[in-house]
């Protein structure tokens, strides 16, 4: 017996979640009962973490054990870390050298199939991999420039560690706090592609590493999106203000996109670059200035080419701004997001697991009549 | 707009195939429009796995040809090389151990996106996985009893070839043809969980490495089944013909489980069962004459405890039987699993990466409405 669905299972509804929705017809998203962009504005990142993965926002003292307790957990194992230097040098983008040293992380660890742990083992599992995962980038970074890692801090924030463990110099509070807003608004946005894939492998009972290394993977994709550099490049691309109307002209009559503008699910502006564009604003400067003079542009010339169809700035046009002024080089912009996203997978790899059912659809059979004779 | 389907995604169909199908109520199961079975009696893997990923069974010279291409492709990269011996230190199950080590590889090959690639490119990345699994898997397993990786040989079969580099003696041809057909009898079988994610994964546009070390999380649950190991422990329990009945009765009175009975799909025997008890039968010997027997056994005592409701063998149980005859240890027979299922899933993400759609199904938000102000 088959159901057939719309290509791609778009709407399909798998499961039930208390994480979080999108609603695009609203400009709204939220993690749990809460506004995402207000929790970005007023939280802390690590409470939001705490948020997501033991699903309530934590009062003083609680924020207070949370962030010791995963501050403790940021250290790699030593097998892994030991492994990170050739890891580094192997090749690949950044990304796949997080999912080479996770996978490892999970074999040292020695985590559990899902189904065999208890919910205390399963959110330890969680922590620790959010933990890790900043320190391996950064660490990774370092290697590929030839510099050695800089080992983590318990006494700095989260974003703050993440900062100084790229850049190697003290970050501003200014700057940190523009990056926690960053963190904190890409946590979660839906059931996206990686979001999925990590569901579908914890259905299967397998480890929380085996769900976010294979998130990783269809992160990586680039219909998933989420590239904070290729919005900035064509910032650099268009180089002065009085350029602008000439680049957009020629991008739309090459029937080119234009990165950084336009989004699947939301049919207003996106509420992140909505956050993301007022955080810019409090960093000032004049890579600011030409963002927004382009951003007022784009907005304007597609909807003049598609009146019926308004696009406006996604995620990614504000956020490669923000890091940029925040001192993170261009590569670690994608590295950045999945230092956030990390958590949203892992939540949801913990709700799946308590869920024990595969998810496992079918496909049509659609090749010639089997079985024909098999030619010796 | 959503669509609310099974749980599970139960019978949803989710893409067209021409790989193949599982008939679960004929027991029938077909690689493109040819028997598993029958491919498995009469053609070599290396044809097998040419009929996957380039659609057609080679003629002789076809064939040569596909042998001695995939064959010289059977060396890991030097980074990859450099890595293992800390790859196998750092624990985990050895499928852990593959599947950083085939992060590890996408990086050193740099693979691109499957949709910036032609398909000359894709088919290339996906031999190259296929080829260096085993060689991974064996070196792997060497190194974790302290000793040196032997090298593949290419003038070897695959299916020689691996039990080459696992035991290190010159393999009987007995032996090799038995493994051969368990190999090409699991290639593939039908829309399995591990199939699924690497095509989710593909669906982004992700690279042929991403997709296949998704495809091994998922492998890695206990849900998703293929553990042959399980099935000789429960021979090695019951341990003598007449304890046969009192082990059964004991597991039936306590609700617990056969390993090696039963399947999701096959309401009749499984067709790999009865290839794989045939060529137990050929390789004959006091184990075979036992797990024969056993089966009888348990078959009747499961008829008789659920008339309606037969189960009988499933891969797993003469699967193992047939590895343990053939000297692979029995920590290396889910391994021996993924030596052949890479294949079924490079040939599932090549058929993928020619649809340019993410699959990208939906969740329905079920926690208390939102939103609710955030606490200060």
């Amino acid at each position: 017996m088959t159901t057939t669905v719309p290509p791609g299972l778009r709407g399909v509804v798998v499961t039930a979640t208390t994480l979080g929705d999108v609603r695009g017809d609203e400009g709204f998203y939220h993690y749990r009962q809460y506004s995402a962009v207000e929790l970005a504005r007023t939280r802390s990142f690590s409470d939001v973490c705490a948020l997501m993965i033991d699903g309530a926002l934590p009062d003083p003292a609680q924020s207070r054990r949370f962030a010791a307790e995963t501050a403790a957990l940021r250290e790699v194992p030593s097998a892994v870390a030991a492994a990170l230097p050739l890891i580094a040098t192997a090749g690949g983008a950044p990304l796949s050298g997080l999912r080479t040293a996770l996978s490892l992380t999970g074999a040292a660890l020695d985590l559990p199939p899902l189904w065999d742990a208890d919910p205390p083992t399963r959110r330890a599992a969680a922590l620790r991999l959010c933990a890790v995962t900043p320190t391996i980038l950064a660490a990774l970074h370092r290697l590929r420039q030839g510099l050695r890692p800089i080992p983590p801090r318990p006494e700095l924030s989260p974003p703050a560690d993440w900062l100084h463990m790229i850049t190697g110099a003290e970050p501003s509070a200014v700057h940190v706090r523009a990056v926690e807003r960053y963190l904190v608004a890409t946590v979660d946005h839906g059931f996206n592609a990686s979001t999925f894939t990590a569901r579908v492998v914890a259905s299967t009972g397998a480890d929380l590493a085996a769900a976010v290394v294979a998130a990783l993977g269809a992160f990586s994709g680039p219909l998933h999106g989420g590239a904070p550099d290729r919005a900035l490049a064509a910032l650099d691309e268009i180089g002065t203000p009085d350029r602008i109307d000439g680049w957009v002209r020629d991008k739309l009559a090459a029937g080119e996109r234009i990165m950084g503008f336009g989004h699947a699910v939301y049919t207003t502006e996106d509420p992140r670059s909505r956050l993301l564009r007022d955080t810019a604003r409090e960093l000032g400067g004049e890579l600011v200035e030409f963002a927004c003079a382009v951003e007022e542009r784009v907005v304007a010339l597609l909807a003049e080419a598609k009146p019926d169809r308004p696009r406006y700035a996604n995620v990614e046009f504000y956020a490669g701004v923000v890091m940029e002024i925040c001192g993170i080089p261009r590569d670690m912009f994608t590295p950045t997001f999945a230092v956030s996203r990390v958590v949203g997978w892992v939540a949801n790899v913990l709700e799946q697991a308590t869920e024990r059912r595969i998810i496992r659809p079918a496909a049509h059979y659609v090749g010639p009549p089997a079985p024909q004779p098999v030619p010796a």
